[in-house]
């Protein structure tokens, strides 16, 4: 742990010397083609270069700088325009496009590194006393606006947590360890490895997020159908506030009033730091595998991985996709992956003769972890179940090409933002008995939206993070751009997608947060009442409201603050967003 | 349905015409005379007749009551002498105490039965209107203080949620039922069978219990191992607060801000009033064995539970006594129990065999339910790991004794009460590598405490509610009372075990809420930020401060108000209390 993690490049995901290579997926770009409608060559718009990217204009707090260098070393303040453009943004299609073509509106003034949980106090309260919002920030990885600065009277300081990520303690016989919460994913299992321990969360965003990020954003891992959510992992918490540090006990489950842990967990920052969390953990599985199946259609796909939940024979990870999200995954495959070829080949026909339409078919990863036996009865268990509704086992090669990549799929949207074309995801969770009549109408609603505005829509989805009760939806879609539009464009899709969740009872985001992205739906989500009692924490803990600003409180007309971010780029469509917006309400 | 469910005796625990009869436990009261040194025939002091029961004067908001009479039915406000001595309190001993001796110091003005959701907004707005307090009513059975009126300056109303109690939809697709929160443990069960469900929640006030009272006091059910705590059940929930109703959307997991049912949940009636949730439920077991085991020693018998949760091969319950506990469970079971008369004789000899010291003994019981075959599994599983410990299996009659009466164990303090003799619980949770100093610590402050009030103690405990981390630690303890100072004695008791388990890394309560008994150490547990969270939501939700005032709000003094309660009892003790408040600080 002697390095610092790089932050990742300013204008896409992932490490600077790490993207999406078409030589090694040489089926998808093709396939993507024929999908978007792109004929010939594409376009090919590169970012532009870090110096031409417009900052905002730096509100300076002498006051507060003065009192932080007296606190502080110089290596953690932080203004260079480099520092300044990273802690910009998160990931969000939004985020992207203004990056790309130059615009940084939502930089702090300053990043700052704190080095233990003292360094956050001190920052707090010189902040909360010289009126500074701080924006707290783990790995920048989220892709719901959970980071950008929403005003520009008040000097912002984004809080980088990079530098607090040590395991602080293991506690093998009760299974918790202590993390310091700017632990990134692989910090974090490198020290909880050395223990013969995992917390077995992963996250897509595993390689560049933080446990407290995670926490605040009440995230997601691949394998929370065994592990759970983030928040059914933490046992305690501190979390830094303005005014001092929030501190909970370090006891399995308690009969404490309102359990206050909630209070942090999905906090977004607007109350205070999480400086770090005592987690359960789970001693490394002795054997995993992740084997790969073929369903005749989505809905018997879906039914098997319920009648898996009622079973309670349930793996590490599910991941059913639909017919759409199968081809792309088929065309993704590396050349050398034995199912691409198998597909192609001999395995079409044996599938044919065993009565499949190929379009329709749907490809299921299903992981197991644990001891051996377990692994083994489990999926001995599924086998006979996903059989039942059809499935045909593929073997694991399309699952082990799954891990070596798992982790990439993020930077195919940097290729095809290069290529103007848009896409982005809206996920949520519903009950098994809604979750079909979601999915159609969600589909529906995206392609005719992406159709209407001139294009050719793709769109796909898959199933995973399974409970009894139900299961995560998770949309993809991506369309060519309309180009003078593309923030319009974007947002009609966006807010169809949205609207269709909530519309049929399902949730603004089952993992990825409210941020700016989903916050016109909060209050239909959490009810009025909800929202009020969020604000009145806030208040409580916050009554300067410094810590991220803007965020889990909408306004009475929060629309008009999502058309707004990112709009000074397409500032003719702006009026046709605003037209738009009234016709469908 | 027909039926409404009779109110429990205003004097103790349960129906009526049930009680704790000696002749069917006959070893249980010389077991328990030896155990706290009563000599000869014990006092046997009866409760006061009803009528002599003292009630506040009636503080009477006659706007409010005319509002309400305008738009509820006459049976729906009731003010009888029963209606008002039922509510003035839960079952704890200084609740029960106090009844007892004539002093219903805590009851209300009025109780009110709303027979659905408008009924609860129409009197929650008026009491809003009008400055009455409103405390939210389930069974009645909570021992932490919960039901009590802190205040006479306004009006208080009992709101009875006894008349909402149906199951209003269950989705059999994705196991979840919409349950009124008045539904007692008895109504839901029956109800959920009839669709082939379960919930899986049987705390030990099972059959004086509601499902609201269970949600808005963090309670957990015997099978906490296999099925969770009540937290981890609600999938969604409505709450009537002062201002109109707070909802949360069904959907099995959301990343939608801070959690919003973790607000309602743990409320303890100081925001609103639940009035229905969606839980999760599962198919009733096909079967269900419940297998009792001895362990030569306690430590042991925790390393083998803990093993149990570290091998994932958990039970449904695990309830492991010490030497003491296991000692009373014999000294209580029936006559016929095959257990004693076996462990009296052959097994007694076959134990010694193999090296058991009878004394240190313990028992466990452990329940199996499920599939037949994951039933067979586990229980070859939780065996092997047992006997690794030196644990010999008694077969299930002592189980199935434990099934037949376990409902019945609160009937026990009435029989002691009227001896004169004083008991009580407090039970905590924490991790396993702090259980056992945990206990010891525990045990010892509990009897050094007694002793010095000049009695002989009796205290056991049992260790329940296994999770991977930990599990729940449950104190009981029983004493002589000191006649005239018998408030002051369970104070310095109940002091010494709550300290005990702040000063030991352990948490207020594990299940039994915070109400007033637990109250002054929220501020250690919580974090005095954590109170100012809970006092933010209140004051939001709730700022007229009508909804069961003086819950979880700790004043700047909060053993001063924890010693008042009930002390006019005591008068003569009062000063010495006070004076030994001070000395232990």
């Amino acid at each position: 742990m002697a390095y610092e993690p790089r932050h990742m490049k300013w204008w896409g995901w992932g490490d600077v010397d790490k993207g999406f290579h078409s030589e090694a997926h040489p089926g998808f770009w093709p396939y993507a083609k024929t999908q978007l409608g792109i004929e010939g060559d594409a376009p090919h718009t590169q970012p532009v270069p870090l110096e031409a990217v417009q900052l905002p204009e730096a509100t300076i707090n002498s006051r507060f700088l003065a009192e932080l260098r007296s606190a502080l070393h110089a290596g953690q303040i932080c203004d260079s325009r480099l520092d300044r453009v990273v802690h910009a943004y998160g990931k969000g299609f939004r985020d992207l496009f203004r990056l790309r073509r130059g615009s940084a509106e939502g930089a702090p003034d300053v990043v700052l590194y704190p080095e233990n949980e003292n360094d956050v106090v001190l920052i707090l309260r010189a902040a909360a006393r010289h009126d500074v919002m701080v924006i707290p920030f783990g790995g920048g990885s989220n892709i719901a606006g959970c980071l950008e600065r929403m005003e520009n009277q008040r000097m912002a300081a984004s809080l980088d947590m990079r530098r607090m990520r040590r395991v602080l303690a293991v506690d093998e016989e009760s299974f918790i360890a202590r993390v310091e919460a700017g632990a990134f994913g692989p910090d974090l299992e490198e020290q909880l490895n050395a223990h013969g321990m995992t917390l077995g969360h992963f996250p897509d965003s595993f390689l560049h997020s933080t446990l407290g990020g995670w926490i605040a954003t009440r995230s997601a891992g691949m394998q929370s159908d065994k592990y759970g959510k983030i928040e059914d992992m933490v046992v305690s918490l501190r979390m830094v506030t303005p005014d001092g540090v929030l501190a909970t006990r370090t006891v399995p489950k308690s009969s404490n009033g309102i359990d206050v842990n909630h209070m942090c967990i999905g906090s977004e920052g607007t109350l205070g730091v999480i400086t770090e969390a005592t987690m359960r953990v789970h001693p490394r599985p002795e054997r995993r595998i992740v084997p790969a199946f073929l369903f005749p259609e989505f809905e018997g796909g879906i039914e098997a991985m319920r009648e898996c939940t009622r079973r309670e024979c349930m793996p590490s990870m599910v991941r059913l996709n639909d017919p759409d999200k199968t081809a792309l995954s088929l065309a993704f495959k590396p050349p050398s992956s034995r199912l691409s070829q198998a597909v192609s080949n001999v395995l079409k026909r044996y599938l044919r003769a065993k009565g499949f339409d190929l379009p329709r078919a749907c490809l299921a990863l299903t992981a197991f972890e644990g001891r051996k036996k377990d692994v083994a009865r489990q999926l001995r268990e599924v086998s006979a179940i996903y059989r039942r509704f059809g499935a045909v086992g593929l073997g694991t090669g399309s699952g082990k090409s799954f891990e070596a990549t798992k982790y990439d799929f993020p930077h195919i949207r940097d290729f095809l933002l290069e290529h103007d074309v848009t896409t982005d995801v809206s996920e949520t969770s519903t009950v098994w008995s809604n979750l079909f009549p979601l999915y159609r109408a969600t589909m529906d609603v995206i392609r005719s939206r992406v159709t209407e505005s001139g294009v050719q829509p793709w769109s796909g989805c898959h199933i995973s993070h399974t409970y009894r009760s139900g299961a995560s939806v998770y949309f993809t879609f991506g369309f060519r751009q309309q180009v003078g539009r593309e923030m319009e464009q974007y947002l009609r899709v966006k807010r169809a997608a949205q609207q269709a969740f909530i519309d049929n009872g399902a949730t603004l985001s089952h993992h990825h947060a409210v941020g700016t992205e989903h916050l016109p739906w909060l209050a239909a989500d959490i009810s009025p009442l909800g929202v009020r009692a969020v604000a009145a924490i806030k208040h409580g803990l916050d009554p300067g409201n410094i810590m991220n600003p803007g965020r889990l409180q909408p306004s009475a007309e929060p629309f008009e603050e999502w058309y707004r971010i990112g709009s000074h780029l397409n500032a003719d469509a702006k009026v046709k967003v605003a037209h738009s917006s009234q016709s469908e309400k």
